[in-house]
């Protein structure tokens, strides 16, 4: 059984690759990076969403990326955008965050003797974030099978992208259909300590937007409605 | 004047390419990981070179490689080779260890608004690590100008690896002659609380090497001689 690592944040589009991940035979080891983001939720989710889709593992590795700012995700002083989306790549952009977390993953993936690391993004329905795009992941794997002892020796790794061409209904669709409860998933950007969902970030806009479009019940409890 | 991203490990190398990088006139914020090393003594000697060679600041960030393991670096339990290189890539590579140091370097890059980031990568006396290679350094880069909002908004990154293609030799020339006092730098896998080196470990081979093909007085004080 092939291994693969699979970049789980505890929202709606990793937990749907997990998904995907398991149903094409993967022995799935979840990552999920405690980077200093604004609410626990979201990694709490992940925990529920492993547990219930069937990793083998998961575990959770500590980087402070507030130690860098420039986000709003990673510094409290700067607002999170909650009147829609704006002109160009809004400020809940993290740098380098993909980057990072692919690094760790494949660190990860060459450990475990892993041929594949999965990761939730997406270049649709999305915020921009150019380190979502097709083509910054197939960067990311040609230098990944230039950097590694497993690659030099003959084992490539594959970076898994399966959601990057899709809607956010298509995801929606597609995880429903693969067994994921996005009832336990969690997308805001500033959920509260239950997961509740503020309803007005973008990631909320984007998430209920997605739900609508794909005929689906939205279980998410949005503390506003826009 | 343009600002530089410098990784520094406290070694004899990246002490080099920070002094070089000081040369070319940057403007230099030196990083080093805390990422679980065998011995405190290289981030002693990473802060001691930061300060002596006149980079703007110099900061620690914390990440825990142990987290992974598959190295002797990483794994107190795995031995430091000690008999002198053997064949193929030593258990002393660290996984994916460059990779996750330049995706941290490029986070802090691009939050400083820096143009450069520099490592002192060596691919001529090393120990056959592959992402010491100037074409997984290329691939990195090629991957980092399509990764970050920086990037797309017309601020490419330029990844600096002065020392790449030299000698042991000439890097300690090289330098020299740029104002590093090697005797604060610490090369050995497993140096001691107060520094010394154990002077059996590839690390420690390659520098005594380096320093008599140079034909300089070698600085380090040895616990053991080969």
């Amino acid at each position: 059984m092939n291994k693969a690592v699979v970049l789980l944040s505890g929202g709606l589009d990793s937990a749907t690759a997990l998904a995907l991940a398991v149903r094409h035979g993967f022995d799935c080891h979840a990552l999920s990076v405690s980077y200093g983001q604004r609410h626990r939720a979201e990694l709490e989710a992940a925990t529920r969403v492993a547990a219930v889709l069937g990793a083998s593992q998961h575990r959770v590795i500590v980087l402070s990326l507030p130690f860098f700012g420039g986000s709003a995700l990673t510094d409290k002083s700067i607002q999170v955008p909650t009147d829609g989306a704006g002109i160009g790549i809004p400020n809940t952009y993290v740098p380098a965050r993909n980057t990072i977390f692919l690094s760790l993953a494949l660190a990860w993936a060459e450990v475990l003797g892993a041929s594949a690391i999965f990761i939730g993004a997406n270049a649709v329905d999305y915020s921009g974030y150019p380190d979502c795009r097709p083509e910054y992941l197939q960067a990311f794997e040609a230098m990944a099978n230039l950097a590694t002892r497993a690659a030099v020796e003959g084992h490539p790794i594959r970076i898994h992208a399966p959601l990057v061409s899709m809607t956010k209904a298509q995801i929606i669709h597609a995880g429903t259909e693969a067994g994921v409860d996005f009832g336990l998933t969690v997308s805001c950007y500033q959920a509260d300590d239950d997961g509740s969902a503020c309803g007005v970030c973008d990631a909320c806009r984007i998430r209920r937007a997605g739900f609508v479009a794909a005929g689906i019940d939205d279980p998410t409890r949005y503390l506003q409605r826009v």
